[in-house]
């Protein structure tokens, strides 16, 4: 069996048909989540790419990991994805975005160099290389946000686009007579892409994955990662204007989250992407535009899917859907992601197996509550490898996709978020080290505890789906803040770095026991099997000057 | 300036005269304590050698670099002393004892060789070797405890002594007429281990350190690493008669330690050692020999400062002792170290820096609360280099040295065991990953957290110095262990693992900031500064079939 592990970037868990969208038309995911297991309750491991995605390669969370913003390095030697499945004999390739940064100084210090093959996999974060893409090619004063080479504005300057970077001034730009109208400017955002909708980004991905899979033997595991819908929010016609204003779904914020906000939430609220967001002309001007995105990216999936069907492929195939964190759009007077309302940390995860084994469970949802690093292990064990228990601290999914009993994942469901690189961390004088943040959410409550010494945010789930009152500072729920907090600090003792011992071989250690002549305690040798100690018996051997 | 790094195996806290042993002579080394400044409430990281000498080599705390017990793997890449004083142009050398074990694994998996330098280094915890000896050659039924290679007994092999392991037949072992009487058998303790004291382990290892400083250019650190006092307990004349009953301080165990003990105090007290050292005729056997096996340490010492002064490298030269963790001796009803009162966790510490600006501490003690990644942050400050605080977690004792004004290093001392190796882990009917437990002290308390849902211990260091009344179940002590456990939570979730960038890189990234045209939240082109956006506008160019 082959496995299309498929990721999109900043995909809201909402966003889908089959999620509940009123207006928003997925027909090609909502036919797969048919012959899925949905699983409702499931999220990111930061609401921000780099450090969500290192989890998801590692199946770590972030604080054992390590890498916890974009462009922080995954340190040399972390295990990823590609290690476990190789080593059951899985292929595990890249065609799309990692957002992964290498470790340059340590693969420096271990002599290792990127033209090799283990030093490509750890600078590619444990992948086989089809098609590299991180998809975002911005270029400013200070040079391109990626230096790395753009297959993809390759691809379209062979096919004709002018200029040094038809991703900006095509790809993700309107025009406006014979003027550039850049999609980074959200007033543009509903004017069509200039460019043939095929060549656009999603299209071209997409073409990617279907070279790859007509070209590759399996088994092999493949992560077929999306760009979009993440913004710049511009896409070509039809999608630029297929959604209007009546299809929007309400707005979710509340002028009480303003009256008296969480300092951090206040930063980030008032920060330039927020207030921006809690205009209505933008909300207004975006939101169909992201709509637009996410149907282009369904009509993409039904390609895909189509070709899976047509070439027999299908069957063979487990297709994983999901993405690397949300989007606010305006919920919250919150913009883009990064802190811990379901828009933002919830992501979608569909799981469809072809086996029979997973035919009871086709078209189901589960709410248990379900991390990103999840996803990692449920790829290993479908794989049949073996998932590293001491290594991985995900857990695999399989007994919900086979529907058999067994115990829930956890209790409670923990995601980071480290803003020192954000501008909120020096708008709220915090050291880097403690512009963190931690998630952790049961199917009742959700609490945010901030290091920095702020208070924690708390908010009732059961009475307050939409997360509008934060009674992180209420009195009446400090039993509920002790018990979240009790939570928080179990996991904070979890044993992440025992990463070269398996319980397995400490079992075997104590197998062998005493064997190997360290005998402690013994007074007298008559205590213990002569056995054990009889290398320390017998006659002295010859001495100098015997 | 040169560093002499010397640790000595299993020497506990209190057993040197300038430590206030009312009968063990220790000349030399309290000669070099009233050169020094003495640090009196020094803990190990780990009462167990392998994890206490990772953290000691890595800077980092035992749960931060994973390497929880002997014989686990330190995982390849791990930074090291090594790796943070060459960067500053300084060597570090290995004079014996480390308890290092390859992550073979991990090398393999990264193409490291052994035979390479990187390799070699990465195998030996981030040493250049000048000799290795980690003084353990026992041999069971099931083969050797340690397969390395013996330096040490192939220098007694080249002097005469025969057999495959004269380190067992002489070194560590008297007779009995013509029989060997082997020091593993604690009723030989008092015999003369049967080699000529020249030979035996300690002078042979000073040997080393001496013609390691004859051959070698500084600057330099060398860690001179003894194995003793270490068991076997036994020793060459006339170290072996030299202490008697009367020289042993009283035993400090109490009837109500083990009327109601802890589960897993009582799992360790119960088990073959503890039983044994809570035998007076072992006590009284053991505990003079372990007074000569120190007292024939500092005779070594004296060798080797009086080579500093004879060769003036002493003006030159910064000397640090300590040890890698305790030894119970039958205190609180215990042997070896394992758990966490302070014959076992606390460890001497004396810090001798040549330099004038060390000139107004000498001769003083510290009460501060240190922990031994103390000393590897000291050492790399002292040398020059710069401490890197993302990774190495200990912290500089240099103002300390130095008498100048500063903070606190901390509040609360950690130290940590992980015993899933270890019998009690079995007899506790414990989950290996369960089997981990957790001090937090302060200069009032000392508690104990247990995973695996036992109580937590707790110690009055005020009013019971001699922790024998556990108060972890009293409940008049709530608000005092939940006060503790508030620490062990802050320390919980530090951040240990964003190893590959520092404080210093972000406040560059943001100062970078947003110069690479990722440009988000605007709306209007006019919002923000033209050159910010020049790229994003101008005339298109030319597309397909312009």
């Amino acid at each position: 069996m082959n496995i299309l592990y498929i990721m999109f970037d900043q995909l809201r868990f909402d966003y889908l048909g089959c999620a509940g969208h009123p207006t928003l038309k997925t027909p090609h995911l909502d036919r797969l989540a048919a012959r899925s297991i949905r699983f409702t309750n499931a999220y990111t491991q930061s609401p921000i790419c780099g450090a969500a995605r290192m989890s998801a390669y590692t199946g770590r969370y972030v604080s054992s990991h390590g890498a916890h913003w974009n462009g922080f390095p995954l340190r040399v030697g972390e295990l990823t994805l590609g290690d476990h499945l190789r080593a059951g004999g899985v292929d595990c390739w890249l065609v799309g975005k990692t957002h992964m940064k290498a470790d340059a100084k340590g693969m420096a210090r271990l002599g290792l160099s990127p033209d090799s093959i283990i030093g490509a996999r750890q600078a590619d974060c444990g992948f086989d290389v089809w098609c590299r893409d991180d998809g975002l090619w911005a270029e400013g004063p200070a040079g391109r946000y990626d230096e790395k080479r753009s297959p993809y504005n390759e691809y379209l300057k062979q096919k004709g686009y002018a200029g040094d970077n038809p991703w900006a001034d095509f790809a993700n730009a309107g025009r406006d007579g014979d003027d550039i109208a850049s999609g980074w400017f959200m007033r543009h955002a509903d004017k069509p892409a200039n460019i043939d909708e095929a060549d656009s980004e999603t299209p071209w991905l997409t073409t990617q994955a279907i070279e790859f899979m007509t070209a590759t033997q399996g088994p092999w595991c493949a992560h077929v990662s999306y760009i979009k819908p993440h913004w710049p929010y511009i896409v070509p016609a039809p999608y630029n204007d297929m959604y209007g204003v009546d299809d929007i779904i309400p707005v979710n914020r509340d002028d009480r989250e303003r009256d008296d906000p969480h300092p951090v939430h206040a930063s980030f609220m008032n920060g330039r992407i927020g207030t921006t967001f809690s205009r209505d002309e933008v909300r207004e001007k975006v939101i169909p535009v992201y709509m637009g995105l996410i149907t282009q990216c369904d009509d993409q999936m039904g390609r895909l899917f189509r070709h899976l069907d047509e070439t027999g492929q299908a069957e063979d195939t487990m297709i994983i859907v999901t993405s690397d964190h949300g989007d606010y759009l305006g919920d919250h007077w919150m913009g883009e992601k990064d802190l811990f309302h379901d828009p933002s940390v919830k992501v979608p995860l569909l799981v469809h197996d072809p086996r029979a084994s997973a035919d009871a469970t086709r078209g189901t949802t589960s709410d248990a509550l379900v991390e990103a690093i999840d996803v990692t292990a449920t790829i290993i064990d479908a794989a049949g490898c073996e998932v590293p228990s001491h290594i991985v601290e995900g857990r695999s999914l399989m007994p919900y996709v086979n529907g058999v009993d067994h115990p829930a994942p956890r209790d409670y469901a923990i995601s980071e978020y480290d803003y020192s690189s954000h501008g909120a961390c020096q708008g709220l004088g915090v050291a880097p080290r403690d512009a963190r943040l931690f998630m952790v959410a049961t199917r009742d409550w959700k609490m945010i505890h901030c290091e920095g010494g702020f208070r924690p945010m708390l908010f009732d789930l059961r009475n307050d789906p939409r997360e509008r009152i934060d009674l992180g500072a209420d009195p009446a729920h400090a039993d509920t803040r002790r018990r979240l907090y009790g939570m928080l600090h179990d996991w904070s003792l979890r044993m992440s770095q025992r990463v070269t011992v398996s319980d397995a071989d400490i079992a075997a250690r104590l197998a062998r026991g005493g064997g190997t002549g360290v005998v402690l305690g013994i007074y007298d040798e008559t205590e213990i099997d002569a056995a054990l100690t009889a290398r320390y018996r017998g006659k002295v051997p010859t001495a100098p000057g015997d």
